[in-house]
């Protein structure tokens, strides 16, 4: 059975990397000793070896190892072994440009599938969805596709925003690109807020957190989500 | 020569479409009668009849005529007759998608190098750059390449904001998006905040507006560049 956390963010504002998801994070991780971490999205730019630190510092916390994918020679048996798998956010198109550049994007899918627990956030919530088309992330590489791991029936916008009341800036909000996208594609997107994640276990998915999540279809008015309840029936 | 209107926006906030900008237009078209409208940004998802309206009635108040360049059988040859040219907002990807769906990228790089007015707003001034990457759309559809006409020697960041003081959202800022990018990139990026503009005649390419515009290259502190002085040694 598939089991998955899907995070809007990593860090909610005044508090460490990882810290408030810790606890449900020692849970869904119980039967986990390594965890295998996928640091892609270099956020800011960083080294691999940089960005596998900081996983390391916060799930040292909760009594976990953590190794960087690009410390193993072959990073596909390094998926297959994994006992469970972390990718962290930063730059969702670098992300999936070395997915498919390190050919890892079926073994990724199906050994997750297969019951590997997962943890997402933000570009590595990003790539459960059905594709990468609602990242809020600059177009920094040219990845050879938007295909993503399709582990949820929909696609997720991290870091969802509301619009800002009273802002005079006339850049597009996220409900009007999403409103866009709708016009060119057919699958649901998901706005999870910063706090917000959810629990996929085989077909149920939860939206934990203490906040509602905004749900967009094509061609409905969006809809909020509560919070502590199965939301897979809206698929 | 080749003479460019590069503007960050077509609307500031609290006035109509254009209309900021309106007066050097007319200086700018003063030999133009009729514009070619590029349509296929189409904001929020309108649709290019929608799109061109709106355009018509702009130009309208400065006595020019606008044509939608859909409402031409052979686009190619619309672009290569057009006595001036003028690309709207909306989304850089469908855009730079549809400029490769209709095989005129070269033909209008060709056209505006040759001397063809051409306007661009927001993701219209994207296009003039030699890449897209520094769009702040989102990707809702996968373009063939993310290469675009490169009429001036850096990439446009259009409505360039500065980093919100006291903001508790974790997302990344602009700035931070674009350092992201010269970790993988070279190309030099103008941040160009709404009311600025650029006017390009050959060689020369002079900051209109205000406001100064933020410039990054890489691996170098960001510069702020005065307005209604030639930008082009930078470069």
């Amino acid at each position: 059975m598939k089991k998955l956390i899907i995070a809007s963010t990593s860090t909610v504002h005044g508090s460490g990397y990882l810290e408030y998801i810790l606890p449900p994070l020692s849970t869904f991780f119980k039967e986990v000793k390594t965890i295998l971490f996928i640091p892609y999205a270099r956020p800011g730019g960083i080294s691999y070896d940089d960005y596998t630190e900081i996983a390391k510092k916060a799930f040292n916390k909760i009594d976990k190892r953590v190794i960087g994918i690009h410390e193993f020679e072959n990073p596909k048996e390094a998926i297959k072994q994994a006992e469970g798998i972390f990718t962290g956010g930063g730059n969702t198109f670098e992300l999936v440009n070395q997915l498919y550049k390190n050919d890892i994007v079926d073994t990724l899918k199906e050994t997750v599938d297969s019951g590997t627990p997962y943890l997402g956030t933000s570009a590595g919530s990003n790539i459960c969805g059905v594709t990468m088309m609602n990242t809020n992330d600059m177009p920094i590489v040219y990845p050879p596709s938007f295909k993503t791991l399709g582990l949820i029936p929909f696609n997720i916008n991290a870091h969802y925003l509301d619009p800002i009341k009273g802002s005079t800036h006339m850049g597009e909000t996220r409900e009007t690109r999403i409103k866009e996208y709708h016009v060119f594609n057919e699958t649901a997107v998901l706005g999870l807020r910063e706090g917000s994640w959810l629990e996929v276990k085989g077909e149920s998915i939860v939206l934990k957190g203490n906040l509602t999540a905004r749900l967009f279809k094509k061609d409905k008015t969006p809809v909020e989500l509560e919070a502590n309840k199965e939301i897979n029936n809206w698929f």
